[in-house]
């Protein structure tokens, strides 16, 4: 494989939608999770995310960027005013509407009526989860941080419950997600679904880690 | 598949240990990168991280997020020292070396030594790559912004340069991480490879998205 460098030099030159597309795709894999609201007049939106990353165990914190100028806006204001939403895991089943939630829809649709999602309530929670999900996190907003270099906002919360297959939690408490058939992505359009190669024993200075059977 | 709930007086009670199996396992799969640094003594470090966020495109930027309590303080500190940092893409053929960065190992201690990774030096960039890698980023400290919640702490940075093997661009700038054999993960210590599903077109709200050829 021959190596091409691009430097910042020629990322700046570059038309917008191909730099958006290069660096999109340069962080790795990432989540694909849909994110449920609901407005003070009950109207639900859903707006699939790729950026929610594990902030910490305990208390148990779950956070992700949003960027104001675009679909997921009524994601932000439905979050801000409510303080309440859901991140559900996508599977295969769901991808090609769960994709479609990124089409600039006003605000008076719902994407879950648009995409055909069904809407899930669970525990007297606020927001709306998504059925088609297999796994599903009840979460409430803790603190929005703003991005001042790019106006983007990174929002942090807690989470209230989970709602996911008990077939799929290991006895260590590690949960299969690829056993609930949770797909991943990269760049702005690319989906994956993955082999688990397995799992590598915990990293001690003095010993190999070895794969755990 | 039977589903079950569990709340977060439920988390509470868990077990530390299996609390952070679970949580870490619930936000999707995870990119897993290798994050290159070198103090002022010239001593590397290198440290294998869950949390690299695409932050925006324009300027170029990725975040993640570091624990300071944790193996990756030595990296926290580079950063901070040195103010620069690589970020490098880990393939199947060096993924077990990759899981062992994450022993404890003392502060004179390289992981690059330890693990048997080979440094790379490109266009006088300060931090070290790992020539194992394939898909290699240069990256400059912005800022750090603390999560009080919890200590951990948002890290910033620009891309300087990136290095990637021309073959994976596609015409339109999405980069074809797949193919450069990068792998993702889920949890503390699953790793996975990834099948393609394809590309979907991009979506808007009159009409349905369909799979690129």
């Amino acid at each position: 494989m021959t190596s091409k460098i691009i430097s910042k030099e020629d990322l700046d030159k570059l038309e917008t939608r191909y730099r958006a597309q290069l660096i999109n795709s340069i962080s790795g894999f990432k989540p694909i999770n849909l994110i449920g609201t609901k407005d003070q007049n009950s109207l639900t939106n859903l707006a699939i995310i790729s950026s929610v990353v594990h902030l910490g165990a305990s208390p148990a914190m779950l956070a992700f960027i949003s960027r104001p100028d675009t679909v997921e806006r009524h994601t932000l204001e439905n979050i801000r005013d409510t303080k309440y939403y859901t991140i559900n895991h996508i599977n295969s089943n769901i991808l090609e509407k769960s994709h479609q939630t990124s089409a600039r829809y006003n605000k008076e649709q719902s994407e879950f009526n648009e995409c055909q999602f069904t809407h899930e309530y669970m525990k007297d929670f606020h927001a709306p989860f998504v059925k088609e999900s297999k796994i599903k996190i009840a979460m409430k907003l803790v603190r929005e941080i703003k991005i001042e270099e790019n106006s983007t906002v990174f929002i942090i919360g807690e989470i209230c419950f989970i709602s996911l297959p008990e077939s799929i939690i290991q006895i260590d408490g590690h949960i299969n997600i690829e056993e609930a058939d949770t797909i991943c992505g990269s760049g702005l359009d690319h989906y994956h679904k993955t082999n688990s190669l397995g799992r590598l024993s915990y990293a001690k200075p003095d010993a190999k880690t070895r794969w755990l059977s």
